[in-house]
């Protein structure tokens, strides 16, 4: 059982883990660099945990210390037990959701292990921003896919605003970083896999005239919202996809376009 | 050609269709009232215009006028110049799209004018939310959704913050609110129209499988995020319809579930 430690100066160093969480570009230097994140709220700390990521130590508010018993039961690491205001004070924020959990990195999986019992990859170019990144692992994982690779300018799925949107869907699907780009695709189209790009470009073909559901191994490529997906990312594609817009629309949000991409590569079937 | 008036003073009545903006519930209740909404940003003020909506007057910075030149040029509504510091003094917020227009809001077509013309329809129940609002109408806009119902409680399409996030889509889909619910939905069955409920439940029969695409008319009740449709509203549907889900996660985000269904739902074929 963690040891409960009421802590009352926000300049405790054992508070480092924590402090000014609002400063984005601070806390994406520190983070990845110190091994560690930030997970907020009951339910993403538990996910967290059952996903067997280390707790490094959690701080909380008196009032969360019932909720939270039994992951303070199980815990072996400190939990500090500090007042709101000074919550607040060290991490830069009101912490409404109460309790928050620095967990202990795991080094990434290499590409091509990620890849071995795959059948649906994602495969995302420059999406630097954290709530696309969060809500394309949700859908991710909720609509089939089973693993991401990200180009080395991909955002975080670890940083808390990530980790928050995905509702811990970055916990339970594999990822892992592509280390060269797009030169690392020949890894993935090594691995048997048909990389499709999907762009609002004419010349793209329908999804539903591609019929991905039919092979056996399909990586689909995402890139970011507005810039899409860059000329030499699609270059390395076996294949253009396009989802059929209508009403002069020229492009659905990028969460959007993922999800219904997911749904057509991976849950699609032959209809009757 | 619009007259361009130079306006200093903050509190210069002429201004009044701008003050506190950052002020949601005021905003809420002022902007039906007044028979008004706010169009921002360069984008989204043509949208608006083309779409037949009067402008009533337009806020700019000075910079802003050779960019919105053909829009000043053709409009017969105060264009009123303002400092940026004064524009953020009125509005409550830094105006860093440079342009906001106030337009005349019009009446509601009755449910049954829009129902006229659609196969295609989206039912919203209790969505709140003005970005998920106007990110379903984004989506609804681009998969071929023809007409939009709202239920009484939903929130307003046309407040500032849905209609920048359904790029202007909520000019371009028709919509009308039910005015009695659940009981309104009468009309859109006697219109003609299958009634499918979007619901993660165990009872609802996976999308794909039900093959809405093959149906003439379908509307497609969604509810809001997190408590999804009320058990009246699932009573009044002929259907209930779920997105297939793996990875055990129980949702999608409404965003990405509505982006799904209107796919599936609309631009969905028979596949080879």
């Amino acid at each position: 059982m963690a040891e409960l430690i009421t802590v009352d100066d926000p300049a405790d160093p054992r508070l480092h883990d924590y402090t000014g969480l609002t400063d984005v570009e601070l806390r994406r230097r520190r983070e990845p660099a110190e091994g560690l994140f930030i997970a907020e709220g009951e339910k993403v700390i538990r996910r967290a945990g059952e996903s067997g990521y280390a707790m490094r130590s959690m701080l909380l508010s008196a009032k969360w210390i019932d909720v939270m018993r039994d992951v303070i039961d199980r815990a072996t690491a400190p939990v500090y037990v500090v007042d709101p205001a000074l919550a607040e004070q060290v991490t830069g924020y009101h912490v409404h959701r109460g309790a928050l959990a620095s967990m202990q990195r795991t080094p990434l999986p290499a590409a091509a292990d990620v890849l071995r019992a795959a059948h649906r990859v994602v495969v995302m170019e420059s999406v630097n921003d954290h709530t696309n990144i969060g809500a394309i692992f949700r859908s991710a994982a909720a609509l089939g896919m089973d693993a991401v690779l990200l180009s080395p300018d991909c955002a975080d799925p670890l940083y808390r605003r990530s980790v928050k949107v995905s509702m811990g869907a970055v916990f339970s699907v594999p990822y892992a970083r592509v280390d060269t780009w797009p030169g690392g695709l020949e890894t993935v189209r090594e691995a048997g896999f048909e990389l499709l790009a999907l762009t609002p470009g004419e010349r793209a073909r329908p999804l539903d005239e591609v019929a991905p559901h039919r092979m056996d191994r399909v990586a689909l490529m995402l890139g970011a919202e507005g810039a899409g997906l860059s000329g030499r990312a699609l270059a390395a594609a076996d294949e253009l996809v396009r989802i059929p817009m209508s009403h002069g629309v020229d492009s659905l949000n990028v969460g959007a376009a993922a999800a219904v991409a997911f749904y057509a590569v991976a849950t699609g079937r032959p209809r009757e």
